[in-house]
């Protein structure tokens, strides 16, 4: 079952970006198509709609999340252009479409992700927040900093390059979706949490520890679908952690024993939601839907 | 003439730099040496050192200045990996050095350009500023995002890309320039009156003028020296503009105009400064190092 609000906050954060570009005058048409391309390629939103269900549960505007969420689709857009680059993974499909480099050339393809990194520290420090202090604006760039950097996401990419071809412990395999992935993903609730008039701590690390449940359950979904799944429904070429010898939960623990991890991090998530004092029917829903998605 | 604080502001924010670095945990050993290989192998610090030179001369405490002076330069770092990249302007030699992808390789090459983009909005936004309010601060950010972003340098390189082999016209040559180096180079400046306690806007406007005609000024001086140096005093191969078949002052004016247009943009940046109610000597010295250095 989809989580309600699913569809609104997808095309709540589509039309928010869509916004921003058309509004931006014309300083390169290509690198603009190219930004654009890839910034509305579609996707699941899985950074905004944390952004959107955990900042409204914690009594954020709906208005004021629409920064932090464009923010990290934004960096979320711009690593997969990298990464796909023929240095990188070397992918021509993204999302059943050609990728950036593909579509465009590889040199604007570099420039188009730089220019997206920077839109995302653009778009968080001058949105034009209604509720949310300038303090914790200032604490919102410095977090989605640490997040997307070489403490976060691109320290990630880096020991996935490095460790590919290489046989990997679980424990660093953990280590390297926690950063390439989950950085972001806890960010989403981080940033919410920002935007939120309360604030309280106890509640944060009971978000950030389901966000990390859900971001590790993401990818253990993801290496199964890698196998499970086809090309066609997957919109990326099956099967290619396999070819590009990368290491994979069902590659280390078997089939069977990444199914039955996802299982348990999805129970990690739903026990770290309980102990939260909100509804968190829509946020339980939406861990549901990561593991059990085909896509 | 040297400028007498160059030195001096050349080797503080080297090792602020340096010490950033080396303060980090390791989250993947390659690419910090990649980020520290490209960040500290030197260069002349053109925009550390307004940062400091306006900064001081506006009243700003130099310790609030290493925040914007480090950024600057991470971006101006990120940007120069990601210039040199094959697919971009496939340059081998960088200060002398081999270039960062040579050094290294490409997958670490963008990611190092992506993690020291991060970097500077990690730095900008969390130096434990002492005289500057979180209000400027969070402003710092903003232009710093314009200035790097599609509006500003990332913008200018893919005016770049589209130009070359084009026969540009002057004012096409500017614009490009205008954005591709000038933006960090008037960015440089107004961070510095970000840090400081008056904030005239008046002042602005004269540093911000100064650093326009400074800007192009460096631009025209460096294609000149694309033609009068050579290889062993530039660090770089001489003549490289006119193998790529790039737009050039020279080719667009003849060589002694682009002199004397040199000249009047000096001249432009000296009358700018004359407007300021401050001792100006160390930015006229350095304005006059500008277009006579010979590397």
């Amino acid at each position: 079952m989809l989580p309600q609000n699913l569809p609104l906050y997808q095309q709540r954060v589509e039309q928010h970006l869509q916004q921003l570009l058309a509004n931006r005058s014309t300083t390169d048409k290509r690198l603009l198509e190219a930004m654009s391309y890839s910034l509305l390629l579609g996707g699941k939103r899985v950074r905004p709609f944390l952004v959107y269900s955990c900042g409204t549960m914690l009594g954020a505007a709906l208005h004021d999340l629409d920064g932090p969420a464009a923010a990290l689709e934004a960096i979320h857009s711009y690593s997969l252009i990298h990464d796909d680059l023929p240095a990188m993974d070397d992918d021509d499909l993204r999302r059943g479409k050609a990728t950036c480099h593909k579509a465009f050339d590889e040199a604007i393809a570099i420039l188009a992700g730089d220019a997206l990194q920077t839109l995302a520290f653009e778009l968080i420090s001058s949105h034009p927040y209604r509720q949310v202090d300038t303090v914790q604006i200032l604490q919102m760039v410095q977090q989605l900093a640490v997040a997307a950097g070489y403490s976060g996401m691109c320290g990630g990419q880096a020991i996935d390059l490095a460790q590919t071809n290489q046989n990997s412990t679980l424990a660093q395999l953990e280590r390297m979706h926690r950063l390439k992935t989950g950085a972001l993903i806890e960010s989403a609730v981080q940033l919410a949490w920002l935007c939120s008039p309360k604030r309280d701590t106890t509640e944060l690390n009971a978000l950030l520890d389901f966000a990390r449940a859900l971001g590790l359950a993401f990818q253990v979904q993801d290496d199964i679908l890698d196998i499970e799944s086809d090309t066609a429904t997957l919109g990326k070429p099956q099967g290619s952690d396999t070819r590009a010898n990368k290491s994979t939960y069902p590659a280390l623990l078997g089939l069977d024993n990444a199914k039955a991890k996802a299982q348990q991090l999805y129970h990690d998530a739903l026990n770290a939601l309980a102990t939260l004092p909100y509804n968190t029917d829509e946020l339980r829903a939406f861990a549901q839907y990561i593991i059990e998605r085909r896509f």
